[in-house]
């Protein structure tokens, strides 16, 4: 059926739900989104999944791989040993054009390692970073690096920041994205000399719109549409965020069954709670962006369920549409010329 | 009326409720912790306040200071060009010797440039963190430094890990405390380079028990007792989680009006609600320690409100009873010994 143009190959052996979970998702994803999905994977197992599931109209196509890297395996160790892993044949799928984005919800590292190896960068673009999408009361901001490099140079933030700002003004539709660094302080010269020196370059390049500082609490609260930061600090603020939120959820389940009259409570407030738990869980969201690869590259937590997979192929499905790649490609060469034009005037 | 030995000197000028909040968290604090407070500010204004509450039976001494620095006021040139600031004086207090902690809810810039400038360093401490005790479902985590020093060697991280260690064991009596290193892994080798080599200091130091690498989501479910990390990492931690809490607050909020059950809903299940929320309501802390200073060093929320200055005041008398300072003294020429001792051996 070739009436889909949008292929994601989906990792179905990724993850801690894996198969079916993985292989739902995608059937969902394939219906719900219009789009044609690859299921990576041992083809026995995956047909008796796909079994379970009304396929007709929608076109999952089986793309066969014998291994499978555990989630306590280490990535480095696993993708050397195991070349026919499902993540690894999942990457190719990209590289050989027969799918244009990939959603591997298993080890982060696995994936995108083999992003980096077998689908490739942009390029121009130094390092791959990981855009996550942060739950907000208002207006979602765009965290990017909030993993891929634990290490920075100043100067990979502007590739994030033309990133994140690309991705923000081509899949959520915002104008002019306000571009913040994350910082300790809203003034300028707050932060250490890193963030210092990221100011300054983030300051004088035209290719998006800077604000300059955020703090982690604007992160949740509609202070920039992009926040952009090295890997390891991106890392820690997302994963303190979770926790918070985890503590808070088990207080307030504690708290709640306390008494007859707070349980009473609970029952009728639950649709209100429910909502609220949705705007934060990270199945809503549905994974995380890996951009500066040279194909579309989401990567959804490990605990996902179906949800967070149907949701991750929309993920997908909109970049592939808006073109991130092509354009981040362009703005990424144009930066290139301007620092080489810079370099011959100087 | 001496039959008070620990005295506590309060910047009765600092933060948005001053001095009306601050004079009335101060009596409290003085009656139910069996101190002597040291009210700092213009008398006619504190003798205004004081007058407002029944003092009988306990000290609350006014020290005059004509000066204020205000929240938005730059800390460097405030100091200079305020030298009879509230905050100056505060710290003079203790230098003096005529309180053995402070309290100061104005600017963390300012109190941290006090205390610094007009107390002074323990001696063999290269810099003074702040440690703040984290909300947690289960057990507390001091996270150090949480903001002091947004530049931070990875030897500083050692001293910190002392400091914790010290404060937590003898304050709030845990027995051995596990002291980990905020990072993006758990397993060794994680995060990037400064991390590594925080990593292999903390382990060879025997002066505390350190238990690895943990995670941003392990500071609030009681994955360690003191998590070490640079300034600039553990101010942004903090102010994540703070963020997320206040965007869930409102989403929460926001969807319990929705409907007439929901509402209902509310209303039963208020105090469970009021419950978690004081849980992780930083007036319920008090105030963070700034520890490394030669005196007590309390510095609470600019919002502070009198029940955050009444907590603020039972931290500094924790510290003081526990005799944190000294231990720290001891401990850190422990150290310093270790280090001469060793290089005379290499």
């Amino acid at each position: 059926m070739a009436n889909h143009p949008i292929r994601i190959a989906v990792d179905a052996m990724g993850g801690d739900h894996a198969p079916q979970e993985i292989v739902s998702g995608a059937v969902q994803g394939a219906r719900e989104y219009g789009v044609a999905v690859l299921l990576v994977g041992p083809p026995d197992i995956l047909e008796a999944e796909l079994k379970k599931h009304d396929t007709n109209g929608i076109e999952c196509e089986i793309v066969p791989a014998s291994e499978v890297i555990e989630m306590g395996e280490s990535p480095a160790t696993g993708l050397r040993k195991k070349k026919d892993a499902s993540i690894i044949v999942t990457a190719k799928c990209v590289k050989k054009g027969e799918a244009q984005g990939m959603v591997a919800a298993g080890s982060t590292g696995a994936a995108m390692a083999s992003a980096l190896l077998y689908v490739g960068r942009i390029e121009g673009v130094d390092r791959p970073a990981i855009g996550v999408l942060l739950p907000s009361f208002s207006k979602s901001c765009l965290l990017i690096d909030a993993g891929a490099n634990a290490d920075c140079t100043p100067e990979m933030l502007t590739q994030f920041a033309v990133m994140g700002n690309i991705y923000m003004h081509n899949v959520h539709n915002i104008d002019k994205p306000r571009v913040g660094l994350l910082n300790i302080g809203e003034e300028e010269g707050k932060g250490n000399s890193f963030a210092h020196t990221a100011f300054e370059l983030l300051e004088k390049d035209t290719r998006y719109h800077f604000i300059g500082n955020v703090e982690g609490r604007d992160l949740f609260m509609g202070g920039a549409d992009v926040a952009v930061t090295d890997g390891f600090t991106g890392n820690v603020a997302l994963k303190s965020a979770e926790g918070v939120m985890k503590m808070f959820g088990a207080t307030l389940k504690a708290e709640m069954k306390r008494t007859v009259r707070t349980k009473m409570g609970y029952l009728l407030a639950e649709p209100a709670l429910k909502a609220s738990i949705k705007r934060v869980d990270p199945e809503e969201v549905g994974g995380s962006l890996l951009l500066g690869i040279k194909g579309v590259c989401v990567i959804s937590h490990g605990g996902s369920k179906a949800r967070g997979i149907k949701n991750a192929i929309r993920v997908a499905k909109e970049a592939v549409v808006a073109d991130v790649l092509g354009k981040i490609s362009n703005q990424i060469r144009e930066g290139i010329d301007f620092h080489e034009h810079a370099s011959e005037l100087l």
